[in-house]
């Protein structure tokens, strides 16, 4: 039986399973839930135990608990892989918002409605079918690659233990590729890779002047006003050209290549729909570059907050004590974070003038930006299997956001591979998430045709 | 008896009837106040009374009384004075600060602390003080000017029934100068004279772009971000010489002459004592201004306030769906409020890119900035008048804060002319409100001289 014909074989069985584990309310963030977390990584554990998994263990942190299971390939020399997903789930406020409860998983047309659908449980769940789907096409026991599963249970709470989680079991991790399955593809007909994300640093700026709020009839003028040196600091992130204006920002930052920029120019990209998702009328950004190309290729500083001085109702004429400002960073493969936390301080420093002290407060050390080599066996691998499983050509994708696959690829020392059937409209994070389900039936055969290329691969 | 013999035997006198006003809460903010409000105009209207004035009148208003009184001179050519005050106060919080009972009068030293004694019903009641001073020295029974008192009950929140007052009253407050006594002077040692106040507008700029806060990942740097081009917008209010750098800004302003600017330059100003006073670390202002003209002669753009976006703690990676901010304006002679606002929303329109929509409110139509004509008889009398009562040459100052003289001055068709006594270290508007008793009675005294030298002047 070939991987196509067993996928649509146990279809309904797969889908009767993940029904199951999107009962179990993973939500990671609310302390109320971390039984169910646990809960939904021994539901896991079971499942991938049922599946033929001959190692399934749950790994606990600090935290909450991931689960690990491993398939040797027959072939000593056969490649290792690795998937990583989560099992925890975004909160589901705002409740009322939700058609039908995000704990009770509701079909409606090709649709699976429940929160974690496609972030990430359905996307987690496909490899457990692709694996089987593999055996049954090949007639073998075991898989033509080493299968290893990685699956969190504190993505949606920042990973906070996941990086030690990895390095204290570096040796049980090892694996020449690791495949993401938690990002998206373009469009159910427009079949794509993400091939690289960006990365991310924020940054609190708090800016005090004036001892205390002053008369700005007696001092106006003639004292340094915090928000007006705020303003001044923030005006000046960016030049004409709405590039970043902090010297050294675009420092050792790695450029597209020019068969990636084709291949996204390939996109069925409409700038009207997508400035309409955007709810925005006018798309703005970096001089020489689309809008695909500004928030997946480029790195930016985006203002996400600022506060200061009277800001109730009504007129206050005083010179503020204090102006704040919070600032994301997105990065792109290049740009360390520590070292761009440096740019900013220097910066910060540089325009701070006298009567105005600056205290900068960091969120932690920042996420790298990841991409994948577009030249490597595996992405060519996983391009191809996902071009039969749809039968059509796969285009490149990256996404402008940030997860911490790019610490997957630094601890492990693998290059990252991302394989993944969500679509930006399954509304993750937000209420009645969904996730079609033809699209999981053809991720698990993209899985399955995967193992397969890259056991060929080794022998070629 | 001359004027500084009857005041020294009047003294006490005045105090106790000061204390016994000053007893009364008149917080025209405070509905529950109201009528402490009107308690305190008929008790000034039977203080004026008993003063002598033929003619005292509460003036009702659709929100809280003025009282009016006056005092025909003999001589129907002598000109004639019309002294404006108020006699309602500021509220009293933060009411834990105050030493004692911001309305129980207390004296320490030579100091009396109340709500109210030196913002403005002490420097309200030293005239009735000053006007039977100048009756003892000319042994007359009718001042030598024709003395007239308007006395406001909503100064302190906002005057908005009182540009009405005035119109409907006009025929009877017709006057040749008006004297303002409710501001300042140098210090104890340097008595000096307002000779102008700046005026001033505001307004708040609401910029709004996306219809909803957006994920930077997925679309920062890609569209317009109203925190950026709030930035922008505030950070161009000024160039780099920290003028105003609003197109027409600086249209019609009437430079201070070289005279004031001497006088200025002449006070005991001590730059390190200032900056300790507005609790700041440097001086910062219009080039080529010193600290003291850039709060008294030059007109300011000063933010007050700003927000948007993620304010709360953490970090929130956004593109803000809005930006606000508050902006006041400091006016000098020769610039129309009206005419800064045209100037302010042609301004923010220039600035407003695509995809961005901008709304601006202003807050009313401003006020006006004013100042005494130095080469007017009334203002040489006043400076010869205060001369005298303190020994010493009297200086020129302006107030940097705005108030409702300009309109006095338009109204009436009058001229104005500062005589004050309070100080800068008297706290008005804050715990602990106090007035120096010497200083009152030398506002007495300085008054007695006013009526003396402009009856006098009107025979030269």
């Amino acid at each position: 039986m070939d991987a196509r014909a067993y996928i649509e074989a146990h279809g309904d069985e797969f889908l009767t399973s993940l029904k199951e584990w999107l009962a179990i309310p993973s939500i990671s963030a609310d302390p109320e839930r971390h039984d169910d977390v646990r809960r939904s990584a021994r539901w896991l554990a079971d499942h991938l135990t049922e599946t033929g998994f001959p190692t399934v263990e749950v790994w606990e942190t600090p935290g909450l608990p991931a689960v690990f299971a491993e398939w040797r390939a027959a072939d000593p020399a056969a490649p290792t892989v690795l998937v990583y997903g989560h099992h925890d789930v975004q909160p589901v406020d705002p409740l009322e918002e939700w058609e039908t409860e995000p704990f009770v998983p509701t079909e409606r047309g090709t649709s699976l409605y429940a929160r974690g659908s496609s972030d990430d449980k359905g996307q987690v769940l496909f490899h457990a079918l692709g694996v089987r789907a593999a055996l049954a096409a090949s007639g073998a026991d075991a898989p033509p690659v080493t299968v290893k599963l990685l699956v969190e249970g504190e993505e949606e709470s920042g990973s906070v233990h996941f990086a030690e989680l990895m390095k204290a079991n570096r040796e049980r991790l090892a694996c020449d590729v690791a495949v993401i399955s938690d990002t998206t593809m373009w469009a159910p007909d427009t079949p794509s890779m993400c091939v690289g994300m960006r990365g991310v640093t924020d940054v609190e700026i708090n800016l005090f002047g004036p001892g205390r709020d002053l008369h700005s009839g007696s001092f106006g003028g003639a004292v340094p006003n915090p928000l007006k040196i705020m303003s001044d600091l923030l005006s000046g992130l960016h030049d004409a050209d709405d590039r970043v204006a902090i010297p050294g920002f675009y420092d050792g930052v790695v450029e597209a290549s020019a068969q990636e920029r084709e291949l996204i120019a390939r996109l069925p990209f409409d700038e009207e729909e997508w400035l309409a998702t955007a709810a925005s009328t006018a798309a703005r950004g970096e001089k020489g570059y689309s809008t695909l190309e500004r928030v997946w290729l480029r790195p930016t500083a985006e203002i996400n907050g600022m506060w200061g001085g009277h800001t109730g109702a009504g007129g206050k004429t005083i010179v503020p004590r204090s102006a704040h400002a919070k600032i994301s960073f997105r990065l792109v493969p290049g740009q360390e974070p520590l070292e761009i936390q440096d740019r900013v301080r220097e910066y910060v420093e540089a325009n701070t003038p006298d009567g105005i002290t600056a205290e900068l407060e960091f969120g932690g050390p920042g996420v790298r930006a990841c991409a994948s080599d577009l030249s490597s066996t595996a992405l060519k691998a996983a391009r191809s299997a996902m071009g039969r499983a749809f039968g059509k050509e796969v285009l490149f994708t990256r996404e402008g956001g940030s997860g911490p696959e790019a610490d997957i690829a630094d601890i492990l020392e693998a290059p990252l591979v991302f394989v993944a059937v969500g679509l930006n409209e399954d509304r993750i994070h937000a209420p009645n998430e969904k996730v079609e389900m033809p699209l999981l039936l053809k991720g698990a055969e993209s899985a399955a045709y995967l193992w397969e290329e890259l056991g060929a691969a080794k022998d070629a």
